[in-house]
């Protein structure tokens, strides 16, 4: 797969967090040549949340971990990660699997069972052959090393076409908390959902209930407002592991809520630029609504429209396609306070095309690689922020010839 | 654009409908060397009622159509339609084009103006050049022929590769009762709407509350099932005009909403045949839902969903996305209970694969051009069938140029 035109041009450099070892390893689950297992650990006294898909026929290994989430205040934890296979809509197997990988972790590692969390992520359906990832568990052990997220994030890959990884670095009390986060996504990506893969590190000190309530509240505005396609994985699973090994106590701190935002924006967003055969970057402004949950609704409709995402894709300055997005969306909207712009240019005001309208100026903006569409409804104060890409013949490439 | 694969081998023969007649016309309105206005007459004693799309960015003949319909029980009445500009989304010259072409029918024809209903249908956010029509108003009027349907089927088309025609005959009392209708659409097709331009006459006789009633219940299971692309279209319009020449009166009549509801249902299968891009049709019947209401959101789920619809391009059986569509519908599931068919295929039953599953023959089967998919969700008697077509590149290739 070609890299995305819209990928950063490298990978971030990702600080060590104290107390987190990684290893991964090619186990062959369906990828031949390449890694596509990855196991991380977190050194006692450490506390895991996490946020996970709401779909209603999500996988053995998400319900795993729910039912897991949050039991253990906290202690020591791993998470173990394949690609090439979602263990999705697989029946008894898919919870015999979860069962037996989650035993040989803890066997291997003395991590107790309730404290290993599994994800898998790939084709849905096909048996997990998992007796391929347990054979190589002692070497994963074996190779647990502090500098490993790099090839964590390059694991966990399916149609991805860059890895994607983001960290920031704070100072609390004249002490340094470091926050460091990897995921993959590039299909099946729409909001109402966790998100896809993801998982985040930091050696700050937090309880469960308060890390849980930051996961849970920054999701919202995050990976709950990307979309790729519209269609919402059975497999999305974040966690977050807080080691406590910086001494620092992060609860109710404003700068590492703001801090861990950033991360999970940065990564929400590679998400995005990696989208299924996406050429631009687009994200859509809405403000003036009823509420922000209209505005979250006229994102999305205008987000998710194939004719707002095509136009896109052929550099067309159709406005009237983001008309008919905002019409559909099920938003309180009057037509004639409507008030639309791409970038600074505003193209459509007061139920109309705007008098100084320039097809030229709009057509040399729609060239650029990274657009802003603005939506004011003229309602009210409700505003929401929402991030997609174009849809391309790259997209129905991938994904009339790809079995994922 | 080439002729749509799936298209009906031949327009079907519309019976001539006592009471109403069709003349059309090239006006320039945007395109060039075809016809782009049809204007139908109806005859003294005629109902009218209509259905139109529920978008906040209605067009402005659409609301000027709402606000006639049923306002008066029976007269002359005159439906005038262009195509090439929607009349959407352009201010206060939206009312000012549609009261100009409504005066200047009703002195043309003498046709009251409170029952001259006017449909646009075309480019969004561009002033209507109502002058052309005006100009050809004489000459339609002049034209008018009780043969005309055919030609006005034409008239009314954008993207649409082929014209599209229904009628059904019933005896009722031993007296021929006639119902013709005509439609237009291939993009900008989703449900939640009342359906894209649709025009119905039929000889009988029947009155404007029991007509409308009809017309409410129909579009449910009719145009309100089936989607392209999700997107709803901001001038969506159906109206059925009942000119009673047949002598015959059939409020409360079951064939005769039987037979239109065959009509209906054909038109609204035509437009999924004609599908921007389409090479597949797709019916997904949906049963064993907590509702009808769960049924339909399952149904629309997959049917709207772009690694569905790719998949079904790419004739690739992969029922996997069939799960993820039902697991993000909203939609009661259960995924023990899902089972999942393609034609006569059981491809996945109790959670998972089924035990025969066979890639070959499932593979063999999505070569067809008409498929089935089959959901069983095992929790009630609620059911569904909404209609559908593939995603391909052609739907790009269309939609990504074409100023629509």
């Amino acid at each position: 797969m070609a890299l995305s035109p819209l990928a950063p041009a490298s990978f971030p450099a990702l600080p060590v967090i104290d107390g987190v070892r990684f290893a991964t390893v090619a186990a062959g689950v369906r990828y031949k040549g390449r890694t596509d297992v990855m196991l991380a650990e977190l050194a006692p006294g450490s506390t895991v949340a996490g946020v996970f898909t709401r779909s209603a026929t999500r996988s053995a290994p998400v319900l795993d971990c729910q039912d897991k989430n949050g039991k253990a205040q906290s202690g020591r934890a791993a998470i173990l990660v394949n690609s090439g296979n979602s263990n999705a809509f697989t029946g008894r197997n898919g919870v015999e699997a979860v069962n037996a990988l989650t035993a040989a972790v803890a066997q291997t590692t003395g991590i107790d069972a309730s404290r290993v969390f599994t994800s898998s992520t790939g084709v849905i359906g096909e048996p997990l052959p998992y007796d391929r990832i347990v054979a190589k568990l002692a070497d994963l052990n074996a190779a647990l090393d502090p500098a490993g997220i790099d090839a964590a994030a390059k694991a966990i890959m399916t149609t991805d076409t860059f890895p994607k990884g983001s960290a920031r670095e704070i100072t609390v009390d004249g002490k340094p908390v470091k926050i460091a986060g990897i995921a993959k996504g590039s299909g099946m990506i729409a909001p109402d959902m966790a998100t896809m893969l993801v998982y985040i590190f930091t050696d700050a000190a937090i309880g469960h209930r308060a890390l849980q309530g930051l996961l849970n509240e920054i999701t919202d505005r995050t990976f709950n407002c990307i979309t790729v396609d519209s269609d919402t994985s059975t497999s999305d699973t974040l966690i977050m592991g807080a080691t406590g090994a910086s001494g620092v106590q992060v609860e109710a701190n404003p700068d590492f809520a703001s801090a861990l935002e950033e991360v999970m924006l940065d990564l929400a967003l590679q998400v995005v630029r990696d989208g299924e055969g996406a050429t631009k970057f687009v994200e859509v402004q809405v403000t003036g609504a009823a509420s922000n949950e209209d505005a979250r609704k006229v994102g999305l409709s205008i987000a998710n429209s194939p004719l707002v995402k095509t136009a896109i894709a052929g550099q067309d300055a159709n406005w009237g396609r983001i008309v008919m997005a905002v019409g559909k969306s099920g938003a309180q909207a009057d037509r004639d306070r409507l008030s639309i712009r791409f970038g600074d240019i505003t193209v459509a005001e007061n139920g109309w095309r705007a008098p100084n309208y320039s097809e030229d100026a709009t057509s040399a903006y729609m060239k650029q690689q990274d657009l802003v569409i603005g939506v004011d409804l003229g309602i009210g104060d409700g505003l929401a922020t929402v991030w997609t890409c174009d849809l391309t013949h790259g997209y129905i490439d991938i994904n009339a010839d790809y079995r994922s």
